[in-house]
């Protein structure tokens, strides 16, 4: 859940567009790790959701692709080159329309997308930083350089899990 | 989100058990609507994500079949007749790990499952209830006959949106 430390969304914010976060393929790469979107993020398999409160406020959703999955299923661990996660995160809005049926108020639903981040396995090219590149987008343009270098420190607590903080929910 | 009336989740409880939600495929139908738990349903495109308070106190993700997922996409009511659209949920549970982290307790990711619900359409088997089934299981067990004979009346008020409370988040 905590792919990027929460300095550094204080600092750039967190914005929060009307428009979808998924877009066309063809982006600006992320400016450290030359990350662009992935193809069809939107539709990879589910890994876990989550809520972060305070400034973050936000509900999201960690996805993963067939590498990904594959590997969490198999509880294997490093992840193999090629293995993305995707975080997803929308604004955390209450719902008037389901409180209602509930007769209480209780229901949190999503609002406006907020960002994506994704973390793209290449022991090689991203040895440096446990194997993995860190990429963020808002509204599909690439976060400046200051949140991408600021990931991996963040990450090492979990260096036993290959640097991912998500847990697979069965 | 509000699949099921709060009522009933205080009838019956929210089960928080230790084991999978997703349990292979040779299962009880529920006694109301006949369903069986379909397969593969994990593995499901996410339509969105929320978050429950007060009693049920879950976090939740919603996941539709091929044919939900396009009816979505294509802004089509009703859904056609084969679209499901399955609804997991786990316990609300505050990540210490992740808190640590971002510096303050911030952080809630899901803990155990704690049931699993459907919404199965078909337009001529389901006419008495808007065209849809629907059914809840726990721990792969099917609920009590009164969980779904109570669904219907609580889904009425999106019924301009075949009954579906959910949106799909971009």
């Amino acid at each position: 859940m905590a792919f990027f430390v929460v300095a550094v969304m204080v600092v750039i914010g967190v914005a929060v567009c009307g428009k979808p976060a998924s877009k066309p393929v063809d982006q600006k790469p992320d400016p450290v790790f030359g990350i662009t979107i992935p193809a069809g993020y939107r539709d990879w398999k589910l890994i876990s959701v989550a809520h972060e409160a305070g400034n973050l406020n936000d509900l999201r959703a960690v996805l993963g692709n067939d590498l990904a999955i594959r590997a969490y299923r198999d509880r294997k661990a490093p992840f193999p080159d090629g293995a993305i996660i995707a975080r997803l995160a929308w604004a955390y809005v209450p719902s008037e329309e389901n409180n209602k049926v509930f007769g209480r108020a209780q229901s949190f639903v999503t609002g406006s997308p907020t960002n994506i981040q994704f973390m793209v396995k290449d022991a090689k090219r991203y040895a440096a930083t446990g194997g993995w590149g860190f990429a963020q987008f808002e509204d599909g343009e690439p976060a400046a350089a200051a949140v991408g270098r600021s990931c991996y420190a963040c990450h090492q607590p979990v260096e036993d899990r290959d640097f991912v903080f998500t847990k697979y929910a069965p």
